[in-house]
């Protein structure tokens, strides 16, 4: 009998298969993580065939106990993989006959490959969705937590890499907050198209016998049934749409894990990280590694609250600038009546005027002010407090101590909402 | 003075800028189109100055009526752009300035280019959606109805390129309509974080004036209003997820326009393209091309009436071959008792039988089968009947003519609700 | 002592790596595959050191010996990986030092893992590299071959997926070899780059010892050694150039494996698979599904000789059908000195008179003909021959017998001259 | 007569085209670009139909002046394009057509669209090849010059954006050549494989007619001629080799531009950017930021010699702190024959140490090393130098100014050789 004979399919084949083509062809090495979720659906499939009446009460019984066993083996890391077993549906099935004989082989009565390889893997990944949905939960709550701890502490908002306005330090962490926030929203929405039943769409064409759907579905705990055969065999969308998602929460990640970076270096100084989160150099000893900071994964919200250890604050605030509040003085020309375009250049010839004088910007006089513009006069003085200048950003989104707050509410109440 | 101060920003700068940069940083090429986007954001932009007294009702209307004119030069074509113009926001303001005079430059007070670009793409992307997801629905919908006329034609359903089993020609049309409509549902959630209005969030930080940004909301017709400044202006999340979107629902019209193409080449027969949406060839006289299925776009819906004319169904029945119902061969046996494994494995030895003897699988003798099964017996001929074994698949989801007629039955529900 | 003061770098670290770090940030799952690499790399850096008397001659020899066994153990399958192996790199010192005591520590002076790690990618890739060539021209080769003992079986041409000319069946596989011999120029390109010596080169400075960089070259069979230190440690390059190098080939040979799907289904008949390189279904008894045509890899050349059995000749012939002779019916008339564009659309319209009384373009009459140019006359019947039509095409790079031969030959000369 | 009729490949349509087919399939808005090359390629084909007796001298003549006529108005900025010009081909031979008559028909004898769009794509990209490796080569001479003129800058080497070791600015400098020059030596590999004439391969088969393929690759100084027609119309794999190139390039010129976005950074200030090449805010008026940086293209060298004002020789010093000699300490301790791996744990005690105390490595004591390790003696202080620590690293590669000057030398004879 040609080896091909022993496969699932081979019947009408009577060449051997080429060894290369034997290991081409094999998906074992990747798909033996979905064990529990093809053992899961095939316990499922067979109550459904014992009431179309295809196996009989004792048959359904001997295969729930054989997959109960090969659960167990796989569980206590015992499972041997054979040589012949291309793919996990193959190996269990292997087993199940070697552990109770001929009543394995009604197993696959009315299923193809083809519906239970996407049924394994829409188990697989709804379940890997909710541990990310969960540990993404945890970080924003983390975030949010640490945000309203540190309300407080003033931070140079950068654009360009360059000094830009002053704002919280809460408001920083706060707009990565927010964006975490939507992926879980999106994660929610991409769960219920992937926890959709495809067993019974046999190959194509559906199948032919009294597979009870209903009953997959319950059994499985599935929101809904595939409602084409062709689309439910045929379409891998669901995973598409879930490597998207992956890629756009690294993003975000990654561009929070960069900013941090950036804030830990010696030029920067606003953060130090914990030596339980960087790495050294085998060459140079003193080097201290921000390796962590690329790595951010399941656990970002533990990770989140180690990074920074004590007092920081001095130091972000005293990366804050004068020229930072150039374009308060510009409002302040504005309150005066001058058009916002006309008050922009006016501030703008301060600057220059503070850098040609190789001063700061509040280091100049009034006199100095009003030969740019005759409007500045004494009370110019109160726009160089960095304090009144971010508390002036109320308004909803804002950077003032009421409007973060508010933010902080809001994320707050979205994050309990979302564990309900 | 240097060219740099006659920019919105030129009043640090001393030197000029160099030409090549010039070019360099120039986006109006691109962003021109957004031309009523931008109109629409500064005319709502206005009226919160006004209600915060930035500016007089009287300068808001005179920047109303100018940003009118402004509207009316773009819609006739007659809008010239200036050398100066980096960007649509410059352009517009540069007109508003010669058209109403110092008034104009009040417009941008307390506004950021980094909001103000953020929510005219939000504005445009928005409109933009509704248009897709009308013509997806019109596809859908023609989808639907064209699977419902043409419901009793039968079909060769194909995997990996080969003769599969026999199916409805409308299954195949609704597996493609259903992975549409998800597209139509993702397009929703899309949508939802598309409008939300980032106006009112300056640079970074917020915005220290009295704006109304529940005024903006209302004016703009937003859906929500951003929560976080930072965030507002930094983020580009919703744009990635819609040119993700744009990607997957390209896909699937590309993979059923490659069926098509499929379908069209001399050799499959089964469809005859029109030629109001074929191409030539300028070198062979009698090529006609399938260009349309590689171009399918906004009016998809219309041009899919258009592909097909007259009477293909016989040759597409003509396709079905025994050997499609090798399953059903192995089904009788199942129905007889024999694990389906073993059933697999006898139907698959008589296809074999039947190459051998170079006969089609349907004129295998009882004799002929009865060496291979004994269990074969004059009652298999009951098998040879393709609409029979269509009406098999009648779970849900199949092929079954009552399958596929309360698929169609779900889809034209969904269309009507979505158009609600 | 904490756990860091373990690692290779923990010198300066107090606090204990987070476990959750340490999982994070190894990465000896990926490059363990390079164990080769990293042993010869040190034994040829161990005898720099020596040179450069860093280590004595005693110290060398224990080192190289100690290296051996380690090399052993791989070979074997025996060594084993400890907890605390986060790269290849430190595995192996890790067990040198097991192996040999304190004089392992001595190896490391003046490399870094960034030079380290690098010079073992270079050399891991370098050798995969000859590999593929090897292949790749291995499989040209019996390409070649084919073409010439099948240079006889004409062909029907396709573009678009619709039949276009007719053409020889070598002269579809010669466009597919020459595209795979211009994947081995480039592959002989990248060579040349990734075969560059980095070791000495420290993390980013380069070395402050004597080490003889072109003692290392040679060891180390590099063509030349790197210029810039910084350059030589940060740039990876040569792997992004590789895998675009890969991902162009894998285009190369799915386009022809495509075609080769096409032609093998049930309404093509072009080609028949030999079982040894197919696969079945496990529902469907009676399919043989081409997955080794989306699998082909290293052994492509072999595979390609397997696929198709006996003659195919007769049916590709047979497809070739009159209306694939409208261009030169319109030659026929450019010959009597009608200008082509308007020749063009005369044949146009001959095949439209055809489709429209529905017979092949070559049972239009002389009269039929005369009808739609009255330069058509009876010699016309010369344009309805196939094999005389190919032969026109005897121009360099074209489909005659004479021109195809040429390509054979030259790709021959070129396999032959890859081969020195 | 259909609109079709009036296409170049109408004559076997009898429907009209969908206005949207045409709105579809109309790439004239893409291909304008390549005008001048489809000009040259249809005034060198002519020769060759002239050669072949397929027009006469007359004919050719009137061809030739024809399309000179059409590239001057093309030159000039007047050709019109029309409603029917779906390409440049269509829009180029429409115009000859209007412009000599009858005798324009005869152009495309033998040719097709496959053939004549492949011959204007490398024309064009041969063409902007030879500029960017022109412009390149500027770029990489300017750096070299650059790199000479500043040897003795002294600069932060940094890893992980953290401070590695001291080293030479020009050695950053070179880094980022050595990478900009291996992309020139890609680009003329790349070149050979764009410059090979497709013309005469007519659609697929080749041509028929006795068109002299040399005398077309003498008149397009292509350097050689496509071997097979089939590969020659079909492969597009010069442009996706280009645009891989393209994308490789601008990577090293967008890491080379973050780096110097980091270092002009007020918390790094190593450079200051010229206004010529920065833009500001229209809401912040201090802002200054770096745009051009992520904008070099074709003039980067010209670019490169503009950044960087003045002295900034201080500031980048001022930044080597004595922890980025830790490296050296290790060395200290090597050079009296302590094992590397023993040293380096020595020298990140050292550095933990300094930490703990609150001072610079280099103010640690003899006596607070030498409870560390007894080795360390008072000459221990030689160490604490930053130019002599560069000067140690002298193997190839390496930052000393010896092996800085031999990279100059290098990369200046490789442009020299280049320019040849």
């Amino acid at each position: 009998m040609s080896r091909q004979g022993s496969k699932l399919w081979g019947g009408r084949f009577v060449g051997d298969t080429d060894p290369i083509m034997e290991r081409f062809n094999a998906s074992i090495a990747y798909d033996q993580r979905m064990w529990d979720a093809d053992i899961r659906g095939s316990k499922a499939y067979v109550k459904a065939l014992e009431k179309a009446k295809l196996v009989t009460t004792v048959e359904m019984n001997q295969i729930l106990q054989g997959m109960d066993q090969v659960c167990d083996e796989w569980s206590k890391g015992v499972f041997v993989i054979k040589p012949g077993d291309e793919d996990i549906h193959t190996a269990n099935e292997r087993r199940l006959k070697e552990l109770i004989g001929a009543a394995a082989g009604k197993l696959h009565t009315g299923r193809s490959r083809n519906d239970q390889v996407v049924t394994d893997m829409r188990i697989w990944l709804r379940d890997a969705i909710s541990t990310l949905t969960e540990n993404a939960l945890q970080l924003v709550s983390t975030m949010v937590e640490r945000a309203a701890a540190e309300i407080d502490v003033l931070f140079p908002g950068y654009t360009h890499m360059q000094r830009a306005q002053p704002i919280r330090w809460s408001h920083w962490i706060l707009s990565h907050a927010v964006a975490l926030s939507r992926d879980v929203d999106r994660l929610n929405e991409i769960r219920k198209r992937v926890n959709v039943l495809p067993l019974g769409s046999g190959a194509i064409a559906g199948t032919p016998l009294e597979i009870d759907r209903e009953l997959l579905q319950k059994e499985l705990a599935f929101d809904s049934i595939s409602l084409n055969s062709m689309d439910a065999t045929g379409q891998r969308d669901f995973v598409v749409e879930f490597l998207f998602w992956a890629s756009l929460c690294l993003t975000h990640l990654s561009k929070m894990a960069e900013d941090l970076m950036l804030y830990s270096t010696k030029e920067f100084s606003f953060i130090t990280l914990s030596d339980a989160y960087s790495t050294g150099s085998s060459l140079m000893p003193q080097k201290k590694n921000a390796d962590s900071l690329e790595l951010i994964r399941s656990k970002a919200g533990r990770v989140f609250v180690c990074w920074i250890h004590d007092d920081t604050e001095g130091v972000m605030e005293a990366a804050l600038s004068p020229d930072m509040l150039a374009t308060d003085l510009a409002y302040y020309l504005v309150r005066k009546g001058v058009p916002f375009r006309e008050a922009h250049g006016i501030s703008g010839k301060a600057v220059f005027a503070a850098e040609s004088k190789n001063v700061a910007l509040n280091q100049l006089t009034v006199e100095d002010l009003s030969v740019i513009s005759p409007l500045f006069e004494s009370d110019v003085s109160s726009v160089w407090n960095y304090r009144s200048s971010v508390e002036q950003y109320s308004a909803a989104g804002g950077t003032a101590k009421s409007s973060v707050t508010a933010q902080i509410e809001h994320l707050r109440n979205w994050v309990k909402k979302q564990a309900q």
